[in-house]
Parts: C-alpha cells; structure tokens; sequence
C-alpha cells in the first residue's frame, strides 16, 4: 500500500481489506452523536463563527491542558491575549503533541471543512490562522454548516433538569428531518435532543450548591419541595417536560455509583427539616441513601418513558484548585480515577431489574483497568427483551484515541457482543470534533480487517461489513428509537 | 501463507515457524485437564449423547449470555422449547457472536468430532442440528468417545467433600490406563481424578446453606461436628477419603484472601455455641476469621499430602437476582470483580510459608487488571524445591480467549518464568470443550514463533519446541505426579 | 530484514526506519542516568572486578527469584557455595527464563565488555566463567571503566539522610567533567549525585526502626530531636548537606500517598511526647498524620531548592517472612500491590500546588493497572513553568521490560506529551545494567518508526528523530541543569 498520512484517505486503514470495509460499509453512513456538550444556544442562533480561534480552541480543554505540559505561559491559554497570539501559542505546540490523539484530532479537524493539508507549526501558523478564517467567512460555516458537513442525524445535547429548553424549543421549529426512502438519513438539519443531566441533586455535600439546585427546581418545576417526596414530584414534572420536549435519554457523572437505595421513615424527616434548615451549617447525614435512593427513583421514571440511561463513571475532577478556582469546572485538571465500582454497580443495576424497572442502559468508565469489569456487568442484565438492551459504551475522554479505542472494542468483543454496539459518540463541546467518528469508524474497519485477514473472522466483505454498518450507525438509530 | 480460516489446519498460526512449532511439537500430545466441571456422573454411565442440544447447549451459560444479550427470549434458552427450538435460536445468533471467543469454540466444537466445516447460521441450522445427531448415533459419542478423540490423558473434576465419590469408584475399576514407552499417553482411558472443593464451608453468613453442608458433612465424616476442633476433624477425614480415592488436588472459589488465620477461645467457644443455637437468628461474628483459620488448616492439610491447592480469586457471582432465583448459580450472569488482592494473598501465603507448610499452589485471576500483581504474588514464596512450584494459573472463564489468553503468557512471561508453567486447562462444564487446548497451545505457538522471527527469542527450534511441549504437558505431567 | 538476534545490531528494531532512527539519532548519546542503586563506595573505590559472579550475581535479586522459580537451592543463590558453582547454577538457568527480561539483559550484559555472542547454558558455563574472568582482569573492568564504556554521564545514586556523603565527595574531588563543544559529553568521568531518600522516617510504626533512625538523624544534623519542629530543622539541614555535595534530586518509597498534611498541637505535643517515652510500648496515634504533614514540609524544602522530587509508588515489599528474616530487604520477594492511588495523589500534589510549592516531580507506579491514572494525574499540575514539569516515569522494576516500556510509552502518548519525557533510568544495583538505556532507545525508536511506517506519525526522520534525542538524552539534561 502506498505511504499514508493523517491526510490520506486511507488513513489508518492498515490493509486492503480495511480500505475496502471502510469505504464501501462506512464512510458514507450519517452520524448518530447521542451524548455531546455542544451549546444548545449556539445551535439555535446558528451565528457564523468569527475565527478559527472561537471555534477551535475557545472551550476545548484537551488542548489546554496539552499547552500547560508544553510550558505555555496561561495568559495564551485563558487568559487576554488576543485569539491570533492564542492560536499561535497553540501551532507551536502541535509538532511536540506527536503521539497524543490531539496530533491526529488537530489535523483531521483542520483538514475537514478548512482543507488544511499540512502539519501545522510556529512557521505556518500565521498563514494557516487566516486562510482558515478566510474559510470561515466565505462559506459561511455555523454550527448548521458544520452539521451538515459531517452528515449529523441527530446530535444530543446536555441539559440541566430546571432548564427551560428555549433553544431546543427554537431549534426544533426550524429544523427539519430528511430522511430518504433508504431509511438513511440524508440531509439539511439533524434532530437535535436534550438529554437530562440531574447531577446537581447529587451533590448534596456542598449545601450551597445543593440549595441553589433545589431552589431552580422548584421554579422550573412549579413544585414547593418540602420533602423527599417533594423532590420526586418535582424532578418527575422536569422529566415529562423534557420528554415532551424530545428528550429520551438521560446521562449521570458520578464517581462510583451508591451504595443504599433507602431511606426510612427517619433519614426522609430528617431530610425535610435540612430543606428548611438550610442555612444552619448541619450537613445531611447520609449522602449515599439520598444519592442512591433518588437515583434509583429517578431511573425508574426513565424506564417508564423507554428512556436510555447513561453513567460516566470514574472521573476524578478539578484536582487542581489554583486553576479550578479561577476558571471553574472542566478547564483540564481532571483525570482518571481508581475507585472499586463493581459490587456497587452490580447491586445498584439488580435492584432495578428485580423489579424488570431497568431502563436501556449505557455504562462508560475512564479506567481501562476497568474494562472488562463493565463489560462483563452490562452483560448480567441483558434479558432477552432487544439485542444489546445493556451496553458497554464507548470509550470515553482519556481513552477516546486509538489505543483507547481499540482495547474499548477488543474488550467489549471479548467479554460481550460486539455487533450490538451502539458505537460512538463525541462527548464534546466543540463543533469541529465531529471526524471523530470518522476516527472510530476507520479503526472500527480496520480491526475487522485485520482479524479477517489473520483468519480470525471470516472472509467475508458482506457479513462483516453488515455489522460494520451497524455498528457506525444503524444500532444506535434503533437504540434511539430515530 | 495462504488464506486461513478457523477451518483451516493453521488456525492462528501467523507465521512459518508458528506453522512448525504447532504441528511438530504441540498438536499430538495428549492432554492433561487438570481443572473442570465435568460430571463424574456422566462420565462413568458414558451413555450416547441423544442429540446435539443436549450435549452442546444442555449447561454452557456462556452461550446463554450471549442468547440473551441478542435478544433471545429466554423460552428457548433455559426454557421448555424443544432441543431443536433451542439449536435454531443458537445457530441464528452465531453470526453476530463474531470476535466473541464463542464464534472460534462453537465451530472448532462443531468441527472436531461432526466434521462441520460451514459457519453455522439460521440457514444451515436444520441441516447441521440433524447432520450432527447422525453422527452421535453413528459413532457411538459418549464421555469415554471424546477423551478418546481428544487423547485426554488426565481428568479433573471438581467434587463437594461431602460427596462419596461412587462414581470415581466405578470410573477407577472399569478404566485402564494405557502409557507408551515414551512415556507419553497413547490411548484408551483416561485418568480420572476428583478434586476436593469445600466452597460451601466457607459460606458461614448464609446460616442455611452453612447447616446443610455442615449436616451432610456430618454423615460423610462419621464425625459429629460441635466445635472448631471437631469441624477440623471431619474435614481431615474427608481429605484422606479423597486421597484414598486418588484426590491430588483441591480448589477455592473467593472473591478475595481472607485476612485472619486465627479464632482465639472466645471466637471458638461461640463457634461451638453458634453450632448448637443454628436455629436462632444470630450471625457468627467474625466470619472473616472462621474462613482464615479454616483454610489455613486445610492448606495445612493438603501440604502434608502433597496436594496441589488452587485458588480462584475475584468473581463477582450471581448479579441477576430474577435469573438465580428462577435457575439457580452458573447460569450466565457473573462477572469480573475489582477487589484489592494484593495484600490479603501476600499474609495468607506467608503464613504457611513461614513454617513451610505451603503446598504447591496455583492462582487465577479474574480480573486482567491484577495479572501483573498475580504473577509476581506467586513468585514470592517459589522456594526452591521444585521447578514451578507456586504457578501463576492460566487465563479463566472469561479470559479464556486469544487476548486473554496472550496476555496471561506475556505478563507471566515477563514476570514470572513462563518455561515452568503447568499450562492449560478447560475449567468447563461441557464435553465438547477439549478444542480449548488446540486454541490454548496454537496461541502459545504462535507468541513463541513471533518472538523468534522478530529476533526476540532464539531462532531456535528444538530449543524453544521443547519448552512448548513442557507448557503444553510435561510440566503438568510432572506438577501433579501422573 | 536479515534475521535479527540478541547480539545483531539491529535488535528490536523490527523496520527500516527503526534502524535509522535509532542509528542515527540515539544510539551514540551519552547516558544520564538519574536513579539508581549503585554504590557510591565501590564508585569512589573504584576497584577492578574480582570475578563475573561478584559483579554480575552479586546483589541481583530478579535473577535470584527467578532461580527459586527455577527449583535452584538457596545454597546455590544467597548460599556459601563457590563464586563459580553460582555463575554455573545461574548459567544452568538461562535457557529456561526465555520471554523474562532477564534472557534479554543478561546476554545484552554479557555482550557488552566481554564480547559474550552466545546463549550461556551450562553447556558453554565454565568456559565463559573463565573467559569473563579474563577480560575483567585484562581490561582492568571497574566502575569507572564501565562508566565510561557506556558514556554515562550523570549518575545518581539514592542515600540516606544521614549519610554522610563522605563517597560521594571523595567522587568529587577526583573526577572531572568533559562536555564537547556540542554541550554533549563525550569522556572519562561521569557527574556522580547523591539523591535525598528520607523513607526511614516514615516508619513510625515499627518503632525500633524509627528511633535508630532519630538517633542517627541527630548525630548526622548535630541537632537534637526533641518535637516536630526540631525533626524538621533537622532534616533541612541535612536538605542543606545534601545541596552542598550536589544531591538536586530526592526519592521516596510508598505504597500510596499519605492523606493528612497537618497535626495540631496535641498531636504535635504527642509526638514530643513518643520522642521522650520511646521504650515505652505505645505507638505513635496517627501515623498518617506524621507522614503527611514530614513529606508535605520536605516537598516544600525540595521545591524551594528547585530540587526534583520522585514517588515510587504501590510496591508490596518483602511479602515472605523466612527470606527477609534470614536475608533481610531486596532479596527478590516485593511484588506489584494494588492500592488505591488516585485521590491521595491529587490532594497531595494539590496541596502543595495551590500554593505554588510544588517541585518538579516524577511519578512512578508499579502496578500497571495504574499507568492511565498516572499519566492523567501528573498532568494535572503541569503549570506552564516549564516544559514537561510534573513527569509520567519511565517503566519501573518489573515493568522494565520490552512490554512494559512500551505500555508506559504509549499510555505517556496517549493521556500526556511524550516528547517532554525525560527518559529512561536504570533503579538498578549493578554496574553491568547499563544496556537497559540502549534497550529503552531500541524500544522507542521502534515504536516511533513503526508509527511512522503506518502512517500514524509524520514520515520526517528530522522532526521524529530530534524528538526520540530529546527524550533519549537532552529533556533529562535540562530537567536535571545538567
């Protein structure tokens, strides 16, 4: 095969029969993106980006942190300097990022809609700012453009439980769906979905944050919440809100998951009494019953809509104050964390099925080492009901890059059924993330490949490029019930 | 090389001399299964096989898993549809078991023996469910047929210390063994050993299991139990009435070591009393150390004899509370379990270590993430006496497949010394799983041969042939004294 | 490719950009080796080698472990007998540690100096036990021979506070620095450092221990310990000392990080207290405490020193009783622990950062079920100062191996920036260790080249090749103001 290049269109396709699966089973599908943090707002508004800086680097934390390790000064990171100083700041970087999935990202996000065909560094990196802003300005790219560049179906938000919605609200007045006899997506505007993110209610430690929650829900839901009974009430109204609004799946960040799904008659006094006693410095007695207890509550509303539930779980968060402090959540100081998760998840997803309450299901860790527990647990609950009911979800932050990738496959493979996969998803929050589908699907192909070449699957273009298709796109449109 | 399929003599084999090293020194000797779940039932009436279901689907919960994560309702998995209902549901599930070591075992099954060479499919299913009950007919496939087929030389079942062992009894009169020359096995009837299990002694917090293995204790010991002491006592009975009946060998399913090795008096004053009151509410105290100190001892036990010990550490078992109720345990619904190891094994083993009463031990691991911990454990307490003695045990249950299986013969590899290890073994409940050690030794091969044409080891034939064949029996041969 | 071995040029390097780059870009550079055991006494004294046991058996325990694993009596490896059973016994073993690293270094070692192209057996044993012989006493091999055979320009070796360095400086005086004109050593006489490793004092509970460190600690600072503040006066001034006699580096040995960093007065007034009453029984109340809050305080004089500070972390160490009593530590009985690391890492290295005291740091893990979080975890306080600030280390101990290296490199790649690492360091207590460089560069190069032949990496041997000499030599020099 001939030399390739993250510019080649056979990149990381290691052998004929990779090139092959990949361009006739999957380069062409539309993209399912069923869990990202894209801004709902700037979806709605669909304003014209104004340079390659806003729409690269502004929010994308990965890129920061790789800036800090590089020993760049933080005023070119988040600080004032000007978008173009930014922007080199971050070129000069790019030739030391060699090995790290930004090197790839980078360059596949700059190839696509801006067709920048060379390794950006400090020498090109002026030339290179203002052709891509030129690009910017001429084709008029905003967040609808970049949608339909990459053939985006359907595209799920992440969404506060008290919010109004008013952007989707916009959004779906003036989107509409192109779905071509096929049944294959083909065009204009994806559906865009809320997805319901209720992790301020678990927070219950920290009062003052705790307290601002229950006091937006309770003007989003219309609800006094007095009680724990209360709450429930409230959180169900928000949860047919967003069900009315499109939402069908939800999503929890959650560092283990609880280990109590009770509580009594005491613990939910108590509970009332800290709603009123809030500025008294008490704090509640059981966080894991409340947390557990809730989200128990909370999973069964999901399963009474056919909803899909979603756990990210194992992130150690905002490790580092100095930045935390100045610059809030998700600036680039998290990381992967250690804790047991098995009994806790195996305990907490039985209680649900005991009771056949457990909704669609979809478990992600940032562990690798962790691996083989999650996929081996998905794999208890799957109960004859639909095909894949349970999954083992992509691989996620740190691990969504090839070696990342690879294993998250080869794993789930081994320990479960690869070929019901509801395959992957972006998780970010920039709009230029999206060739990473294309990142997935090319290593998809190319595993495949490369067992069919090795006599491990059968030679067989059809049958393979079948669940290839599925895979990239077709279990997820049923999962999603698109 | 040309095209390899799993039907193909060079199944896994990725190179000239993987192809050599397999054929000539691995694929003819007999096989040693030192560890499995077979029926000493079945195995001494060695009735005809009525019909493929049976003896193919009738216990193997990791085909049911895979049934039900497809979406197989479960009628006709553990239902009342008939064999052949049951047979198509499989067939239609195998071609998206792709990557799943299932799709390899079921057609390396369905090939040694039947002679299937298709991939089974819905289309073909009839064809085949008939095709192979021809052939149990016709070749009289029984138990003794298939340690015939596949030279099994050694066969170790896995037996309750409260069983009686009849049916060993009548396997050991009416089999002969038959040993060439060379000393390798050359036919006929294999050896067949139980194996001592007391699994259910360690089960002291579920105080009606407890009881009934402590009364069925009780009458296969003669013994009546009302103290520590006395428990000790019939246990030892037990084991000198395993050893009489050819007993070399004992296992131990744990989720993790226990941590203490001793009841002071009061601990075994209230054992004794806890023995009498079994009928009143109370929990034993300490069941931590009621387990130490009772497998310390029966360690103890089996060094005196020259046993080996094994011992399975970190499944987390039975996580589907509706499928255990309605079926029971080993019914497709455990998994891996993520519990700290170390420190706990590290005490247990000095513990006998230090008075040199550590029997010769083999550990497993369920979790990948604790292999490179396993290995090096087991390294610790190697004392000198003998090649091997503390092994570091191969790839189980759920890592018994090419990954899995790779990667425990690199991590012991490079943390242990691989050329002493006592090698496969199918640790299955079914007949037809003897192709595992075909899979087993082609991997072990081909890791040998790669390393050899990559300059990594010695191009070396001999050299490195004969530490395959030890791997693959010798070594075996010799740990258990066959 | 011809076909490579051991003793080939070529070893490990699987591709023709492989052998470019490790040809053309590291195979010639100088060696800073910055961790180590090695002796500063036999440094200073540098004697000729008596015989190849003493300098190759002597104090190795991976080879004594694996002799034990291979049925070998203790005599023959920590016992009385001649220094030349014990080469032949060793000798006797080879053959059979194939896929153990220890195949690899031990030929690698014999290669190098003595000119060794064969594989030792016991075949070839007595005759290349005389020939080694030979060529020690004809070259005159001693530790500054080896030194400057292998071009090592920094070693640093690990010490006690209380050393009194009188080696090191008697090192000092006696050599001399030879750097071309290049800035690129190129002669005679390494940089020998000492590194500040205060682990006896963190050993509070094992109270004998404790107080003869004190006790030296006293005599050594010329201060007596009578509270905390004077323990810590104590140590600066041996941090003093140290900085004195060059030492910019220090090392601690734990199993995870400790979780409190401050003791209040009672606790403070305790520990006044266990200093005067310190035959009396008592332990110390909090010994989590004590440590958090000394290492807290020492990190602050390191980083004020602008000092590197490294945490080997998760070792389980002399797990059996009979060895470590009769031989006392590091006789080849540690093994890998799995603890948990990630929130004690973070709130610790936080601590020190939110107040911008965080030093340069290295940390090592031994369980490689914990790269990830590492990688990530470090990353996490890198904070623009300089390039690469907080490092991922190289692979340590029983990850040392081809496998392990490469996982570290990868999982560096992949959660971090590779191209700041500072590369490889032996940990070793043997002068012959030094190949372990030359198989880390063959390793990297390898995995550079192979990335760039498959199109993962830029095809530009310039900008690859400058990267692999950055982490093979020159990130370690500027990290370490060489």
């Amino acid at each position: 095969m001939k030399q390739q290049t993250i510019f080649n269109e056979d990149f990381l396709l290691q052998n004929k029969t990779a090139v092959q699966l990949y361009h006739q089973y999957a380069a062409d599908l539309p993209i399912i993106d069923y869990h990202n943090h894209l801004s709902p707002q700037a979806i709605a508004d669909d304003k014209v980006f104004e340079n390659i800086t806003q729409v690269w680097l502004g929010g994308d934390h990965y890129k920061w942190r790789a800036m800090r390790a590089l020993g760049v000064d933080e005023k070119f990171i988040s600080g004032n300097t000007s978008d173009k100083e930014k922007f080199l700041a971050w070129a000069t970087c790019v030739p030391n990022t060699v090995r790290n999935p930004l090197f790839h990202w980078s360059h596949l996000e700059l190839k696509k809609i801006f067709g920048v065909e060379e390794y950006l560094n400090e020498h090109n990196a002026t030339e290179i700012f203002e052709r891509c802003n030129s690009i910017l300005k001429e084709k008029k790219v905003s967040p609808q453009f970049i949608f339909n560049y990459f053939k985006v179906e359907m595209c799920g938000t992440t969404d506060d439980p008290c919010d109004n919605l008013e952007f989707h609200r916009t959004i779906r007045t003036t989107n509409k769906k192109d779905i071509t006899n096929s049944g294959i997506y083909a065009g204009v505007s994806p559906q865009i979905f809320p997805s319901f993110r209720p992790d301020k209610a678990f927070n219950i430690e920290n009062k003052i944050a705790f307290f601002q929650f229950i006091d937006a829900l309770e003007i989003a839901s219309n609800q006094k919440i007095t009680s724990f009974e209360t709450l429930l009430s409230a959180f169900e109204k928000r949860i047919d809100f967003f069900h009315q609004n499109g939402c069908r799946v939800s999503d929890h960040g959650l560092t283990t998951m609880p280990t109590k799904f009770e509580m009594n008659t005491a613990l939910r006094n108590n509970f009332s009494t800290f709603l009123i006693d809030r500025h008294h410095s008490k704090s509640f007695p059981d966080a894991d019953a409340f947390v557990g207890t809730l989200l128990q509550a909370l999973c069964k509303m999901y399963h009474a809509r056919d909803w899909v539930q979603q756990f990210h779980l194992g992130a150690i968060r905002n490790n580092n104050t100095r930045l935390t402090t100045r610059m809030g959540s998700d600036v680039g100081v998290d990381s992967v964390g250690d804790w047991s998760q098995a009994v806790n998840l195996s305990r907490f997803l039985d209680a649900l099925d005991v009771n056949d309450e457990l909704a669609k299901t979809i478990l992600y860790n940032l562990n690798p080492a962790d691996n083989e527990l999650m996929a081996t647990m998905a794999a208890n609950f799957n109960d004859g009901t639909r095909a894949g009911k349970i999954q083992y979800g992509a691989a996620w932050w740190f691990l969504d890059q090839k070696d990342g990738i690879e294993k998250q496959l080869n794993d789930l493979s081994n320990m479960g059924i690869v070929s019901t996969f509801v395959g992957m998803t972006t998780d970010s929050r920039s709009f230029l993330s999206y060739p990473r589908h294309e990142y997935f699907r090319r290593i998809l192909c190319n595993l495949f490949a490369t067992d069919m070449e090795n006599g491990l699957l059968p030679n067989d273009e059809k049958w393979m490029g079948e669940i290839i298709r599925n895979i990239s796109y077709f279990n997820a449109k049923k999962y999603f019930a698109l």
